[in-house]
């Protein structure tokens, strides 16, 4: 007997099975977006911001604090004055910049099967860095550890759907400033063997040993490095029009080392930038550009790319906001700008909220799918960002990975095949019947619908008896599995020698010799 | 001075102000996507399903249970078996069907001002219908009340960002059944000056109770009701191709009356449909035709529209999923469908989460995503619905309402005048500067950016010390804020004297007749 039809009004609760204890993750692989951009600006728009910046970079210019960086700028034909430090380009100058970029660029990983490839269609996940505090619902928001940056690196190797481990996650407060870069590196290096984005950029010695430690970990010299870059970083320009010694430190040592960098302007709209998107887009396309020319400066054809972290504060307030409605609309149009220049682009989930709840995932969604639908290539802070950027949450690094899960699975194609047209199933469940014993079905029972990493959608009594617990309290449980079943990825115990000589040597000298 | 320049990875937490308690809301006004849809199926691929669904009608049909139903098709030239009840449809009955389907339509609301179109590019967002039990935190998951009915009414009239009050939230289980569809009518007519879907259409008396109460609330006869429908409705079928005699009278009584019905297939794939997406799109698109031949064998011409429903089952327990990857892509596909069929389509803004969590806020961006970029015409349940249907929340109620509003705000244009570009701010504002203070900003500072309705963007130590509330419980705080500032909106007494005199003369011979 079939049972009693059921209709989007009458359906009652049922019973179902508890669900499977294990945790299920698709492999780690490429993802692409198969479909057209979504544009939201016309071509005119585009160009009006394009030339609009073009006079920004012309009329008004960008203060350039370093003087080796305003030596490169003047050798490439920037109009600099050396009283005041402002540097202007003329239109000559960007479009020259622009035509040496190269639109794609492939970033090497230790295990070769984790190489990436940025630009195009083709979108990197990469996780958090910068926050200085860590939390998790244990024990609480804390100042971030060196166990928390490993802890957090490991949870991002064994996560497939992320591509690249962003940054270490945290910063280790409680290791001395000077040299935590090496050991936030060695990390890096060492718990995963997906590639990775170096940190503390911002001075040229950290810098150099960020390559210096690339090059031991990819047993490469400093010219093969160049020609198969083994991590991509990026700098902030100080918004408004202010480019910084550490900035541009960063972006000359990566240039000079042909490793992959993105030029992101710090525009929030109504602090950093005009109180208006269309402005603050207008200023960020500026600072890109004039960030483009310095690194071409550097090193003609290296890999730059562009960066947009615009977003807008609550006038009410002066607080950051992320993940808003202005937000999204500045993802659409700063692809379409990047795409105009043919050069990859880079842009990041975000959310403001202080907890990792309803308002932290729909902030991360009104992230991710613009920066989905747009073809963002590097997705930065993709796991593990709350409050801003202020913290690093291992609870959001899994919800954060459900979310992407979720979106990837999404692009993936329909299979319109005569046999997943179903019409034998149809015929053989019959009206009013069921498909749950159909051969169709049994064909299909383990790999036809996305398996969640998080979601319960296991009935309400069953839910509640076995706790009530919301999906931040499984997010908890998820990463602490995750963690207990880690498994060090193989390194070669004489690259793990050499990278703890240059680290021990390198301490001492900062040691000695200060930063 | 200026400040220190701050950058993305060395920004510090600062001090906001306490943010204004005042709830902000935009004014109620339609919705449109101005972009081209999203679709992700090829031409040729919808003429696959289209193609396998016209199969499906000829080959194997649909049992129609009620013998006015069938009635109604054999004479529009179906062919029906009177042992079996199957029915079967050739390709030339639903060429002809479809041609006399208008494309869009118009539902008329008490308040002239909130009418309502329906096709196109337009959305309507209209609230949860249907569940028997309703939620939120002080009292937890209950069955409903008539009280929980009139506030959730109030409610919906007060957030502008829904258009349709969509069935009255829940069932109101303390009420009798047989005349309870009476007084949830009288809430809806009464509480709300916005257009409302009237509930329990499954059975001839209560669609006609319904109609009467229509026409008696826009004080028109059933002529000009049907000139000028006043609401829209939808049945669905008792899938996999069935359709009982509940549904069909409801889709029948509402052709009759030229009220505008969409019909939706109860399609959860690997269990009333096929365990593939094409598979359960080729059936609902069948059982969609089936009725669309119904309803115009009723009344031709008749505002019948395309029903999406099509998610999964996790197939290892038969739990329903909602908002999942395949629900996503069968939105974009559904639409592609009604679109080749020049009529409107209904989605939903769904979940199968407990809890108003991450989950839930998840799952609804991954419907309400979708909804927006395909061009769902009326998405129904995209307010308030929660654990697959099962639940009204007035929690989640907020938590829709500001991901709709956030979504609505990113379909408004950008501004590219000349003004809006900035360049006199940002040569104001000086390199490293900031712009709180600038012309720019004190014209723009009330209306800039999206101001939220349950967003919390302050700092960590303020939002702390006012209580951690997440999002959840802030939601809490703001649905008991806009019921205490509810206001009834006016309604002629002489109108109100009718609606008691109908509703009392009902209830006298249901109690005497039985229903």
């Amino acid at each position: 007997m079939s049972p009693a039809p059921m209709t989007e009004r009458t359906r009652r609760p049922h019973t179902r099975r508890a669900r499977d204890a294990a945790l299920t993750q698709p492999p780690f692989r490429a993802v692409r977006n198969p479909h057209p951009p979504f544009e939201i600006a016309s071509a005119d728009e585009i160009d009006a911001l394009h030339r609009a910046s073009l006079r920004v970079l012309k009329d008004i210019g960008m203060k350039v604090s370093d003087g080796r960086a305003r030596d490169f700028l003047k050798r490439a034909g920037a109009d600099v004055n050396r009283d005041t430090h402002m540097v202007r380009f003329d239109d000559g100058l960007i479009e020259e910049t622009l035509s040496a970029i190269p639109s794609a660029f492939t970033v090497h990983a230790r295990n070769p099967q984790k190489t990436l490839t940025v630009g195009g269609d083709a979108m990197v996940f990469a996780t958090v860095c910068g926050p200085p505090f860590v939390s998790d619902l244990d024990r609480g928001r804390r100042d971030g550890t060196y166990e928390d940056v490993c802890n957090f690196v490991k949870l991002v190797h064994g996560l497939n759907i992320f591509h690249h481990e962003g940054g270490a996650g945290v910063e280790p407060l409680d290791l001395p400033v000077a040299s935590r870069h090496l050991d936030m590196m060695y990390a890096q290096i060492t718990l995963t063997d997906k590639a990775w984005e170096p940190t503390w950029l911002n001075s040229r010695k950290r810098a150099r040993d960020c390559i210096e430690m690339a090059k031991i970990a990819m047993q490469c010299s400093e010219e093969e490095l160049a020609e198969r870059p083994a991590f991509c970083t990026g700098i902030n320009t100080n918004s408004p029009l202010l480019l910084d010694g550490a900035m541009s430190d960063g972006l000359i040592e990566m240039a000079l080392a042909g490793q992959p960098c993105n030029v992101t302007p710090f525009t929030l709209a109504g602090a950093m930038s005009p109180a208006s998107l269309a402005g603050s887009l207008v200023q960020q396309n500026a600072e890109v550009l004039a960030g483009f020319v310095l690194a071409q400066a550097a090193r003609k054809g290296t890999p730059v790319y562009y960066g947009h972290f615009t977003s807008n504060v609550d006038m009410r307030t002066g607080a950051p906001a992320f993940g808003t409605p202005e937000y999204a609309k500045s993802i659409f149009i700063s692809a379409q700008l990047a795409r105009r220049y043919e050069v990859p682009i880079r842009s990041s989930n975000t959310t403001a909220s202080a907890a990792v709840d309803a308002q932290a995932a729909y902030e991360a969604e009104m992230s991710c799918w613009p920066c989905v639908l747009a073809h963002i290539n590097h997705m930065l802070h993709a796991g593990g960002w709350l409050e801003g950027g202020l913290v690093c949450s291992f609870e959001k690094l899994i919800l954060d990975a459900e979310i992407l899960q979720m979106l990837a699975a999404m692009l993936e194609p329909v299979d319109f095949s005569e046999d997943e047209l179903g019409l034998a199933a149809m015929a053989e469940a019959g009206p009013g019947g069921h498909f749950f014993g159909t051969q169709h079905t049994l064909q299909r029972y383990e790999t036809a619908f996305y398996t969640p990493l998080l979601s319960d959608w296991r009935n309400f009594e069953t839910w509640r008896d076995d706790g009530s617990r919301n999906a931040t309290e499984r997010a908890n449980r998820v990463w602490k599995r995750l963690l207990a079943g880690y498994e060090q990825p193989p390194l070669d115990p004489a690259i793990d020698e050499e990278l703890k000589a240059y680290i021990a040597r390198r301490k001492e000298e900062i040691a000695r010799d200060g930063e």
